[in-house]
């Protein structure tokens, strides 16, 4: 125990860290909000970008492998990004009730950010496919929660009814504020690399969040913060395809759940994305996705959604375009928490039930 | 959309915000690692402290609290402090295996840490009384889970064993650098408050973590980093409570089931501690633990798992003797995420199911 005193007495006393505030405290400059603009935070943004050497080793060539580890944040996904920012407003503007479609992910968000910020919070989903931790979180976040006989498309048409009809604001990445605060994300991969990456790979469902990451990267540059903009790489899973295929897929299937939607609401956004960046949009199938889910969190230490692992997958089917010395940052929507499911169903770990608990049982069992 | 606009030129350009590198390189002068020590990181630390209003509202008198969000960890928990040292240091040492028992949280971090640093992760826990997601992290990650007939305090006992037998690291908290990794965490806090708080809440399973967070207050203050210690309240769920009755529970039960220990490994640590402190260690009940559960999600936006809504629960029971104007940190070790299960049973929401794809039918259930 003697040597471990060593460290305990440095020179330097404290780290100069100025403690995170939250994106919209961060990024207020870039951000529409004003003085009176009441900031419902959960601490949300910040999340780390982690070099990949697992994923670099496959690649070769000297390719620079980032995941923007995004289930890092407060409920688990990127949405909180667009959520603190919509609450915000949505309080501002004086509402007393949210409402959202949702594959699960805007759900928790919402409800924990309105919840918050002392509003209701109603989520509409489809019955029977949401993941397990998804819907876990909004009930004890105290959302109301309507599962519908319908896929998320239904749901979302839906909910655009109610707020028109109703005093209920939509939450949804077609409410503005959204994609404003997911921009941030691209801003906080900027910081941290110094300028924008040669490669964003990114998972597209609703393609707000690529719509939102290019508004982030074509504003920086704008502003001289960097000085170039990435060529935008947006997949999709092969079943629930549309952005891929040109056309609306009437029952989306795949096990990337958060990413099961067959009328994308920011079609047009997207393939303006794809044209100005000079990107690509292609897919990949279920097995890909649990191939690089798998990759992730048993060489990376990286346990992300299904979802999430369409940007690896897709990055990994396309590795041999990658120019050679080229920075990629892998987009990691959301935390594998939320679908405990999956993971017990889709590993190639041992789990050995049942043991007797004695040291030469286990042992043997370890093959010691 | 033109309002929108107006945020997006911004006179300062990017704002200065050093990358977050992991604790071991923040804290790099007060850990146990020298320069050749492969450093193994996942980013951990640098976790929210997030103000606490309705909690705030609650207690009244000015006291300010605020709740240490360690569930933002890359794992879901605080043991990733801890674990980030216990595997670069095995590494270091040239261990190609490492062994805990664990009650879940445990069994994820090793799992996480070691496959990232290239290393085999064994971990023996409970047969049936680990959270559904710690399972299917661990498994995920590529650890080989041993479920035994017995509880926590005989897994424990086993891997001691096998790590004095056999060429395995024992990662659990008996290991030293285990807690030299998560005092850190105190360090966080007084980085942030500009001082240690005047109360500490914590649960306490195995106790490492109130010992490591003392340590870390003790070491800044020493150092003049700090200029006062907390008051040390420790808080045990009432079915599993060996601290606090001050004797060995043989069959622990609680829902709160990351600290289900009748027999905690840094029993006299913890002591000390308490003794140094002027603190106390109370017990709260189970429903006192989910109320407080219930309280944290849907007010403060926070998902923890049970085991964290322990500190909550306690600073709750003791609220009158909390000094006026007094800062209170409420530690919450896990992220709510894994274990869905006792946030589906124990939420108080509504979830409407089978309802028909139409407007109206949403409008009238949700009441509108």
């Amino acid at each position: 125990m003697k040597q471990l005193l060593t460290g305990q007495q440095p020179q330097a006393v404290r780290p100069t860290q100025k403690p995170w505030s939250g994106l919209v405290e961060h990024y207020r400059p870039w951000l529409p909000v004003g003085e009176r603009t009441p900031i419902v935070t959960l601490l949300e943004g910040n999340t780390p970008l982690l070099r990949a050497p697992a994923l670099e080793k496959r690649i070769g060539r000297g390719v620079r492998v980032f995941l923007k580890v995004d289930g890092h944040n407060p409920t688990g996904s990127f949405k909180d990004r667009g959520m603190t920012m919509a609450i915000s407003k949505a309080k501002e503007a004086g509402a007393t009730a949210v409402i959202c479609a949702s594959t699960g992910n805007t759900s928790a968000a919402a409800a924990a950010y309105a919840r918050r910020g002392g509003l209701r919070a109603f989520a509409v989903i489809p019955d029977g496919y949401v993941a397990k931790g998804k819907l876990a979180q909004a009930l004890l976040y105290g959302a109301e929660v309507l599962a519908i006989r319908g896929n998320f498309d239904q749901a979302l048409a839906i909910t655009r009814t109610l707020a028109e009809r109703y005093p209920v604001t939509l939450v949804n990445s077609i409410n503005p504020y959204r994609l404003q605060g997911q921009k941030t994300a691209a801003f906080e991969v900027v910081d941290v690399l110094g300028d924008a990456p040669d490669w964003l790979c990114i998972p597209m469902g609703n393609a707000g969040n690529i719509s939102a990451y290019w508004m982030g990267f074509q504003e920086y540059r704008k502003a001289g913060a960097s000085r170039k903009l990435p060529v935008m790489h947006g997949f999709q899973a092969s079943g629930s395809a549309p952005l891929v295929l040109g056309s609306r897929v009437a029952n989306p299937t795949t096990v990337a759940t958060a990413i099961r939607i067959g009328n994308p609401a920011n079609w047009a956004k997207a393939l303006a994305v794809r044209k100005e960046s000079r990107g690509h949009f292609t897919s990949v199938s279920d097995g890909e996705i649990l191939a690089a889910y798998r990759i992730l969190a048993s060489e990376e230490g990286v346990f992300c959604e299904p979802a999430s692992a369409v940007s690896v997958a897709g990055m990994l089917q396309h590795a041999s375009e990658i120019p050679s010395e080229a920075q990629v940052v892998c987009v990691l929507t959301g935390n594998g928490l939320k679908d405990p499911t999956t993971a017990l169903e889709n590993n190639q770990s041992n789990l050995y039930t049942n043991l007797a608990p004695e040291p030469d049982v286990i042992a043997q069992v370890m093959g010691l």
